[in-house]
């Protein structure tokens, strides 16, 4: 077999068995061999931070890693802000990147560039075998160093000779590791501070915003007195009655110091150390309030939701978690706005639902409207790359084909990657978009005041969306996506429960 | 005076006056600086890869870099793919990235990323002022070596704080250098091989494809007997009645062969020696002859048309150039087809035109259809990565406002970055769009075959886009562009006519 095709068997036989795709010329034998090998989902992106944004989603639904196909630099350029994002959630991800063939590199030919340099700056792991009979092999460590753990993004370089040439065999799976048991003394150092009295605070993140970890550390709050918060853009958040709440660390840095204000320890549980998401003059980028030490009960390579557990059974040993209780709100009526949209959601919002949110400074309200709502998923933009809302949500909906996806999205952000819209379509996915079109880049008018800058009529354009308007529905609807268009909070709430019923994708356009 | 105001009086007084914009957080403050300091235009773009691919569009028509604001490292890989393309141009380009504070960048907040790195696989000049009085210098200094010669892209990373702080002055502009003079005897030895009575070939590339160093090849190749022949994709090629004509080198490798067969003598005008686009199983990647030596009359860095004036008064004394003679075809009718569009172009071509070739497959009969038609350019994808041609578009109409800018466009490398069309109607843009929607990415099922793969079903479902299909009227309207359909060649016809009298852009979507 050529090696293509045992590339795709590797991966498949690793577990990798979806691959989103935007391929070019130098891909054409890896297209090729998809119909040789079993096993391998494709789904097409027609815009590569679509695939990238994609397999994000399916990764952290599905908790394995899903591949990319990627056409060269260019082609991988194209899906790196997406990829940035994905580096930022600590997800795991296989890209394929083909490339000129091995001995046509020299001759610099018109997409040649530096495919290497460009993919370390978001990859964990790289490499370009250079021959065949070395390409499974590879391809079977890249699926082992996504999934770590840490988990990280892997990027496999594939020369077009590396992948047509013949005599090549499929290589085994590398054995799966364990997260590394975080010692007892760690566990006894932060259990002694805990019980100490002072004002502590438990920071989650990562792995540790699954239900189970987050059962532990609200035993643990609960026993101690330690309020528990997380990173304030979670990859994957379980939440809704019958799983213990906890308040996101807040965007803005002013909040967030509130927040932390008086915490005499800060612990953390696959999270970072807290700083501003920008800088501000005059502004605080540490958010650790001074005097508070910092501890690290867990980082992404251990197993932090057994060290929550331990921790738990140190301090709380008969203590229950304290668990959301069930409650909607009202259907909302008359005029619509951000608030009224996010009291639909919580109003409608079915069982299992995985909620996308790059609404952006219109999504403010929207975790409080269904904190008591059925379970849920709450997936965030983890990197600040705008663009990363529709993506994510093909992935997912890839990846749990029988919950229900919905996608609460910003207009200006929406703009970055609207092609998903058209995955969607072809691949008939459960995705309901909620799409907030109020104009503007209405975050970057609140960032211009908060950096202190006095804007004039230039620079307000700058941040305006109005002319044109952008309409959604149209743009849905030349992507194959039905599409309808709400201007009262009943029209939203009757679009909204009639779209996540519906199969396949809708988008309903709430004007505001 | 802060450290943007400043960087922009540097940027206007160097003749950079435009600057294409999608700002964050961290540019707010050169936002800002737009409207303190006079003379800057701003033109946003929904997303980055219209705003580098505008500013290549502008550069190509305008002979002057324009500037990109960028944000960040993802706002910048948003933008890289026409970077590239700008990169293989070698069009004049000053990228602005802004970045987190040089404090801030310690804490490794969200957006961090190694920006540095990235920009150098595409960049001629890179640099990361570190203080607020150190930026205008650089900014000038950027300018420079963008305008080179050779022309390249220069990126400057702008931290947040040397943005905002104080205390700057403007730079002055640094006095631009011309072309080197090729010297006496590398055109006398050019001159004798051209009449040495062996088979020569000129291959004119870069700044060798406009008119005047066109005319004189022409008379070089008139008086020796030596074919002209221009880059397979060309920057920026004045042609049509009153200007030589000239021929491409074939994008197919084989008649590419062909082409050149018999060549002794391949002299090289601003040209890269011709290599294969892509590498293919048992097919030639360098594509010289056998026994063909090369030689370099004129680089990226050297006055080209100046060497071809000098060698055309050794070889070509009272020999007039030979002027591609006045033709139209006919209005064409029936059928809508590639072709049919092309005839349809070719009958309407308004005088001064700048024709965007993005069409791909769709586009092979464009250039024969227009070849007598009046004087217009032809800006094609430089690069090979897909995406570039609606945001060309807006550029080189920003740059020549007084002239109809007419995008060729394929459907599938449309939808990289079809936001373009947004800022082609919040500016008012006279660009006409022919969309060719055939239904799939139709050049990757012809290198489906070339490279020898024998595609299966979901192979070929990979390369496919009518599953749904794009309605790229309902998508252009979204963004407030005017648009129609044709579906037979009159309606083609007259569609296209009357787009390209009336002012502002508008998209006529041809249905093959």
């Amino acid at each position: 077999m050529n090696g293509a095709e045992a590339l795709i068997r590797t991966l498949v036989d690793a577990g990798v068995d979806v691959c989103f795709t935007n391929p070019g010329t130098s891909e054409m034998h890896f297209v090729a061999a998809v119909d040789e090998v079993e096993g391998m989902r494709t789904i097409l992106g027609l815009f590569e931070g679509v695939v990238t944004g994609a397999a994000d989603g399916f990764a952290r639904m599905a908790d394995r890693p899903a591949a990319t196909l990627l056409h060269l630099g260019p082609g991988m350029a194209n899906g790196m802000a997406n990829l940035h994002n994905a580096r930022r959630a600590r997800v795991p991800l296989v890209n394929i990147v083909g490339d000129h063939a091995t001995y046509h590199k020299q001759y610099d030919a018109p997409l040649e560039s530096d495919i290497d340099a460009a993919a370390s700056t978001f990859s964990g792991w790289v490499r370009r075998p250079m021959q065949t009979e070395d390409l499974s092999q590879a391809a079977a460590e890249a699926v082992a160093a996504a999934i770590g753990p840490p988990r990280q993004i892997s990027t496999l370089i594939l020369p077009a000779d590396v992948s047509w040439g013949d005599g090549a065999t499929p290589a085994s799976a590398v054995p799966p590791r364990a997260g590394a048991t975080v010692a007892d003394d760690v566990v006894e150092r932060v259990a002694k501070v805990l019980v100490s009295g002072e004002p502590c605070v438990l920071l989650l993140g990562g792995a540790a915003n699954r239900e189970a970890a987050l059962r532990q550390a609200s035993r643990i709050a609960s026993a101690t007195g330690a309020r528990m918060l997380t990173e304030t853009f979670p990859t994957r958040l379980e939440r809704g009655a019958g799983v213990p709440a906890i308040d996101r660390l807040q965007y803005l840095s002013e909040f967030a110091v509130a927040q932390l204000e008086g915490t005499r320890h800060l612990i953390l549980v696959d999270a970072n150390s807290p700083v501003a998401f920008f800088a501000y003059p005059g502004k605080a980028s540490d958010l650790v309030p001074e005097g508070c030490e910092v501890h690290l009960l867990a980082g992404p390579a251990d197993d932090s939701s057994g060290a929550l557990a331990h921790l738990a059974d140190r301090v709380a040993a008969d203590v229950e978690p304290l668990l959301a209780p069930a409650s909607r709100p009202d259907r909302p009526s008359g005029e619509l706005s951000a608030e009224a949209v996010a009291l639909a959601l919580g109003a409608v919002l079915p069982e299992g639902a995985v909620v996308i949110d790059e609404a952006a400074t219109s999504g403010i309200w929207a975790p409080g409207a269904t904190a008591g709502g059925p379970k849920h998923d709450w997936l965030t933009l983890t990197g600040g790359a705008i663009g990363i809302g529709l993506p994510l949500a093909v992935g997912a909906a890839v990846a749990v084909p029988d919950r229900r996806v919905i996608a609460l999205q910003a207009d200006g952000s929406a703009m970055y990657t609207l092609q998903a819209l058209w995955t969607m379509a072809r691949e008939q996915l459960d995705v309901t978009t909620v799409l907030f079109n109020n104009h503007s880049y209405a975050i970057l008018n609140m960032e211009l005041q908060r950096v202190g800058a006095n804007p004039g009529p230039k620079a307000l354009d700058m941040l305006d969306l109005s002319r044109p308007d952008l309409d959604f529905t149209s743009l849905a609807r030349g992507m194959g996506v039905e599409a309808v268009r709400a201007t009262t909070a009943e029209e939203l709430t009757d679009a909204l429960e009639r779209a996540i019923t519906e199969p396949g994708p809708q988008l309903v356009e709430a004007l505001l």
